[in-house]
């Protein structure tokens, strides 16, 4: 047999601790901001009957981009490339249990079958929010402050964008507007929602392939430059679709976050089951100028199971995607900065006692509600050894256990950010410790 | 086409929030205490090739239980059904960076093909222990440490039992007491691991089946008897491997924490690499005498990735087992205790006070560092309906928004387990929460 790879399958990560600290952060913030407005996290199987997405989900992801397997029962399963029909068919299920509005979220590792040439990756984590069971107005409404929460948590309070649209308006300027055949629609829906990556010219060859006259063309065109809204605004008059825009627009003016909001009628989003608003959140960095990540409503998502319609509002947001953003717009914390203590024995017989004082360690700091990692040496070693293999171990103080230290009770302990060193029986160690790591955090906020 | 089913996949589940939070709630526990130990969490993909498989993990698995897949490129792929191939694959790759020792942690959801019948589930979710690159004895005793500080941080100081053996003792039973063959060796192993499942008469008839005399069955079954340890201790004289063993338990008891652990020369532990000490946790509740979870140390798990020999040891815990100990042993907090401020307005008008009311409690929580959910009603209601949702929806809390309430700027709320009804700003309604929700969770801990 020739020798097994070490790499990971084409497509997906290893999270050695360095990338699982950043994964973790990033969701724990995700959680923190969600709990404060009532959502709750869900979870379900990482394999679904493969007609769950063979009914709702596009067909380039079904045809083209879904894991499956026959199982050994004859099963056709597959592997989740999204989480919305799992969410549909878990509120179909207990639809009438529910406690309304459902606030739900959830964040599930999602496999789509992508060619590695492109850069985009198999597996990917997204959180998934989402709200039935209200008036669509509030519903919107919340959607784009979560969203806005979510940013502030991360430390985002400018540098993105959200934009937002609604299928009702798509539709009236199909139909009204650009007079398209229902066979016309959905297909250029799909060139509108590429035109920026395949570029103007492009766009427009490819609407004339589709039979649009010169004049069609212009106007799809004008829908993507700068002023479009406003033009627009004008031919839309009482279209109620806008008018729904045009108040939630004005309800995020009133709660402070309207700046932060716009109406671009060149949104489509790629999900048929949309119906109603869309959004997408674009960064605004210069050197990341992209869609962060987007959502919409939908009306009827729980219908294929059978149950009545439910219209809900939702949007999904992937892993890699945030962990670009933060990292262009310098909203990573430094997660590896040193922290905790290296208890470490000078030779065999005391590694008891470093046991031992490890033990008191982690009782006095849980005690003290501090999460602190207290390390023991698993092998003794000398005092410069030990020393290296702190600093390598990512901790920031080293308490030596050895000779007649031991005897004595009270042992020598040395910061190795500040350099400062003191003697004391465990308790003093770790008061010390507390208030040389505070106020090294303190000053890493307040600080120069 | 049929109607899509809403039940999840056979021998899964679906994680409503009730269920979640109890997941949750395990895991940020086993968090906790592993990072106060200096342990570090890991994840890799859900994919692996499957020869990743076909190399170490038993027979049994490979050829019964395995989820694969052959993918758009041909390759034979696996849903992993254990997590600890993809961590040696992880720390073969940067064997020579990684800093030691290696003290690591993951919380896999892993895939088996169980038969429904047997009531074991297809997808459960594991936590993995494992630590490399010290000397034996201390990882020994650290994983042991790691055990109980686990089962502490569940509120579990009794009640359960870690049952140590050595591979290197069983080979000299099996080899010099009992003068086994090299073909019989891993039979019999496997025949003693499933010895308590199958009963004392299967267990005698099924190793007269592989050749065994009458007096090598009587040998053999005295190991599964109470009195086993002693009797065997003598005839163990200075074998090393038990040296060992014992050496870890006499270090066990001057740490404290002795008496939950026994030798028991009948633990086998299924996985073949395992090549010294090996443990499981038993629960003692008489309705759950069962093992609960187990581990061992294996010599050279990053071998079949062709880099230097590296030992470790590590056990692993699964979520159904633990949660069902929890609960029979009453550990499970209630974790669906009303808890968080519902915010509801009377009339369509007042949905952005609401909204902002609640963004400024949001606020004011968060800067005191509580977690409060918040909740906003999507739809006016009448009092008696409101209090009706807020109820259902689990909030203990509830902040009326109506009509001249909102020129005052004052609110009433009203706490729906005291039944206490105040009037105020969102600053003094915030504190008057916290007050109330502190006192209620000290008397949950301290009262009757």
């Amino acid at each position: 047999m020739s020798q097994l790879s070490t790499q990971p399958y084409k497509g997906t990560r290893d999270f050695y601790p360095v990338d699982m600290r950043v994964r973790n952060w990033m969701f724990s913030r995700v959680r923190r901001t969600l709990k404060a407005y009532g959502y709750e996290e869900y979870d379900g199987p990482m394999l679904e009957p493969f007609e769950l997405y063979a009914a709702k989900t596009s067909e380039e992801i079904v045809n083209e981009q879904l894991y499956w397997l026959v199982d050994r029962g004859e099963r056709k399963m597959a592997v989740r490339p999204e989480m919305t029909p799992t969410l549909a068919r878990m509120v179909a299920q207990k639809q009438n249990e529910l406690p309304r509005p459902i606030r739900w979220f959830s964040i599930p590792n999602l496999w789509r079958y992508e060619r590695p040439q492109r850069g985009r990756l198999r597996e990917h984590w997204q959180l998934n929010v989402d709200v039935f069971g209200g008036d669509a107005l509030a519903e919107d409404l919340e959607i784009c402050q979560v969203i806005v929460a979510l940013m502030e948590g991360f430390g985002a309070v400018s540098g993105f964008e959200v934009r937002l649209n609604h299928r009702g308006v798509t539709d009236y300027v199909f139909r009204e507007l650009l007079k398209l055949t229902d066979a016309q629609i959905p297909v250029i829906g799909r060139l509108l929602d590429a035109a920026a990556k395949m570029g103007m010219d492009a766009f427009g060859e490819n609407l004339a392939k589709e039979g649009m006259s010169a004049s069609q063309i212009e106007l799809l065109k004008s829908l993507l430059q700068k002023d479009a809204a406003d033009r627009l605004r004008k031919q839309l008059g009482d279209n109620p679709h806008f008018a729904h825009l045009a108040r939630l627009l004005q309800r995020l003016d009133e709660l402070g976050i309207g700046p932060l909001f716009r109406y671009d009628p060149s949104i489509m989003r790629g999900f048929m089951y949309y119906t109603g608003m869309v959004l997408e959140v674009y960064d605004l960095h210069p050197d990341n100028n992209r869609a962060l990540f987007g959502g919409g409503r939908y009306d009827n998502l729980v219908g294929m199971f059978g149950g009545k319609p439910l219209p809900g509002v939702g949007f999904g947001m992937g892993d890699v995607t945030l962990r670009n953003f933060l990292e262009i717009n310098k909203l990573l914390p430094n997660l590896s900065a040193p922290n905790g203590l290296y208890v470490a024995h000078l030779d065999e017989p005391q590694l008891l006692d470093a046991q031992k004082i490890a033990l008191q360690l982690r009782k006095l700091f849980a005690n003290a509600s501090i999460e602190v990692p207290v390390l023991t040496a698993l092998s003794p070693d000398k005092p410069k050894k030990i020393f290296a293999t702190a600093e390598k171990l990512g901790a920031r103080t080293v308490v030596f256990v050895g000779g007649d230290d031991v005897k004595a009770g009270r042992y020598p302990m040395k910061d190795m950010v500040t350099g400062e060193q003191t003697t004391g029986v465990p308790g003093e160690l770790a008061i010390k410790y507390m208030t040389v790591a505070m106020s090294a955090a303190a000053g890493a906020i307040h600080g120069p």
